[in-house]
């Protein structure tokens, strides 16, 4: 038995997470592609069932007061919040990514045209390395708000920064690489020049501390299916920061988001609070199922997912070293922790064909176009064994492949 | 047993959709909300499951493709398709119906300054008596492209519109008083001033032929919660015309509508057909509910639908003029075939205590502000004795409140 072996065993014997993988659904697959879609949480089937059969089929239109559908948005929303380092009552959950990307950036402009005392803000910076839809949407935000799009890396967003910038959205940790931004001073530099700050935490939250009260990040976006465990395509959420909700005048003033919904008004008047945020009716079915799956958080510190996360991508990065013939692949991810974020990439010419060797011998991550390999941690799940053992295939796998 | 009751029995007996009823989760309520939320089709429950189960819980990542997950918003689309007079390839499932309209809606002003040969589209004229939520994202939608928004009653848009017309926004059955809408004629007035028509099928879809197609219809979006069933809160759809979608050009461009969504592209190139009208990832849960849900109009001629609904929404006004005392309410629903959904709005002063009465009775309807209750027919599971027991628990809940 290899060195590395051994200490895996060891590694997972002295894990204080390790309990928590019995709270989800797995078999003998090592799942490393919880990045994209967190394992099944074993609370949700009954749950889901009960929300189908009770609440849907036999209470029927009550379920909108007696089993809470009306409020899950902002319930489940200060569920998400301690997780991302948040108060309660700054994050509603609704509608996907993209279109949260849209409410924000378009909302984060006319916040700082409100702000600007002098001169016109008409720029919105992107993060050019952003996962795709990001971009997209900033694009038609700033179309519609008389924006120019301005796309950067993440470094060089400093230096870009000026009187005429509106709106920054950046991404926390880098969909593809795996990089971790400095979301602390990223921000810090965005407010000196007058301009707000949005954060996509789609990468981050669930993987490691974001802090968004503490860094004075003034909006937040993220999905939920990834390191939170919601399920397929289940609802993303909107952070405003509290002292911003008065101001915040959002693109997609739906009925839900009105002040008095069932008034039927004619004049929209925005409701106080996050759920400005809200659109249209809830998506109940897929909500429910999300809240069920975040219990599994009740118990867990996020620094402990954080230090386990690091623990976990440092011991896949020596394993392989140790195991992967040198110059086989290429790591895109950081050494340096301050700048890794819960996930390695590695970039290999054959990436397309090597994952599918992987998937078909148990090892799931996921390719990404054109040569990246792409292995995501999710510390509740994922033991050191694992770890060990994706490594192992992954290396016998390169031996075996062209290359 | 009065002569109301006699009939109820003998239209039950000779009602080709009383079938139906047993392929839905009902007990003895009479369930006259089907317009608000849609009963629970039997054959959801068990689909639920084996997506939570065996699609998410044990195929995981691999159910985007092995399990139709990626191609679910148009294979729907497909299914509801039929219900609104529209060929396959252009409807899309996805978003709540508040999103749909901002899509439809930019995206219909766009149209017409394309199509436009002089002068300026500067005007969205809606339906002012429409359900708010398409009035607050019609004034974001004007606001965000810069056009005036002109709310007149559905009789007055033909004297409204003008070549500064750029897109109309019409209710195709009025959420409160169930009046139908001429969507022919006034769809063809629209395209007549070389505006762009966008209609709300919310309260027509799965209750009457709407035609889309057949009635040059540009664009239109719906929710499938109600007479379509497909549960709390589940994806609305978009339908963009066939000849229309090359130059669809929507506002919220996110990755699920690129022409190579994983090709993670940085500029955005939209994808062909209906699916240009995706935005995000799909929210599977709901999604595939949904698709199980419209399994129950498989065998269902709609022109069935649309005889037995105006049967029992005669016998409901027959009813109550026959049991309830003259002039205790006041029906806000036309007489008239052609001018009627499939619901009865009554008017009455302490309407909200009258409806609290009924729902402890077994009866269920809803009310909306200030003075109305409101009656869904759901020709697929409300039967005729459910109508005459409808009209005699109202008629008795009636004379024993103050009024």
């Amino acid at each position: 038995m290899s060195e590395l072996v051994v200490r895996a065993e060891k590694l997972d014997a002295i894990d204080e997470l390790a309990p928590k993988r019995a709270e989800f659904v797995l078999d003998t697959t090592v799942y490393l592609d919880g990045n994209s879609l967190g394992a099944l949480p074993a609370a949700v089937p009954d749950r889901v069932a009960d929300v189908v059969r009770r609440q849907w089929g036999s209470l029927r239109i009550r379920s909108w007061d007696e089993s809470g559908w009306w409020t899950a948005p902002e319930r489940i929303g200060d569920r998400i919040a301690p997780l991302v380092g948040a108060a309660a009552g700054q994050i509603v959950v609704g509608d996907s990514t993209s279109v949260n990307v849209f409410k924000a950036l378009v909302g984060a402009v006319r916040l700082a045209r409100l702000a600007s005392d002098a001169g016109v803000r008409d720029e919105i910076v992107v993060d050019a390395t952003t996962f795709p839809t990001d971009g997209y949407i900033a694009e038609s935000a700033a179309r519609l708000t008389g924006c120019t799009l301005r796309p950067v890396t993440p470094s060089q967003v400093p230096g870009v920064l000026s009187g005429r910038t509106a709106a920054v959205l950046l991404n926390h940790v880098d969909y593809r690489t795996g990089r971790l931004h400095d979301l602390p001073s990223l921000t810090a530099a965005i407010h000196a020049s007058g301009a707000v700050a949005v954060w996509d935490l789609c990468h981050s939250a669930g993987a490691l501390p974001v802090g968004l009260d503490e860094h004075g990040v003034d909006l937040a976006v993220g999905c939920t299916y990834k390191y939170l465990n919601g399920g397929p395509g289940s609802p993303a959420y909107l952070y405003v920061r509290h002292d911003l909700q008065d101001r915040f005048d959002s693109p997609l003033p739906g009925w839900n988001s009105h002040a008095e919904p069932f008034g039927m008004r004619a004049d929209y008047e925005p409701a106080a609070g996050a759920l400005r945020g809200r659109v249209g009716t809830p998506d109940i079915l897929s909500m429910l199922a999300l809240e069920a799956a975040l219990e599994v958080w009740d118990d867990v510190p996020i620094a402990a997912v954080r230090a386990k996360s690091l623990a976990l991508t440092d011991f896949f990065l020596e394993c392989v070293a140790e195991y992967v013939p040198e110059g086989r692949v290429e790591s895109l991810t950081p050494a340096a922790h301050e700048e890794r974020g819960s996930q390695v990439a590695l970039r290999c010419a054959d990436a397309g064909e090597v994952m599918e060797r992987l998937i078909e011998q148990g090892v799931v991550g996921d390719f990404r176009h054109p040569d990246v390999l792409r292995f995501g941690f999710t510390p509740l799940y994922v033991g050191f064994a694992d770890v060990e053992r994706a490594a192992r295939v992954l290396a016998e796998t390169l031996r075996s492949a062209h290359g």
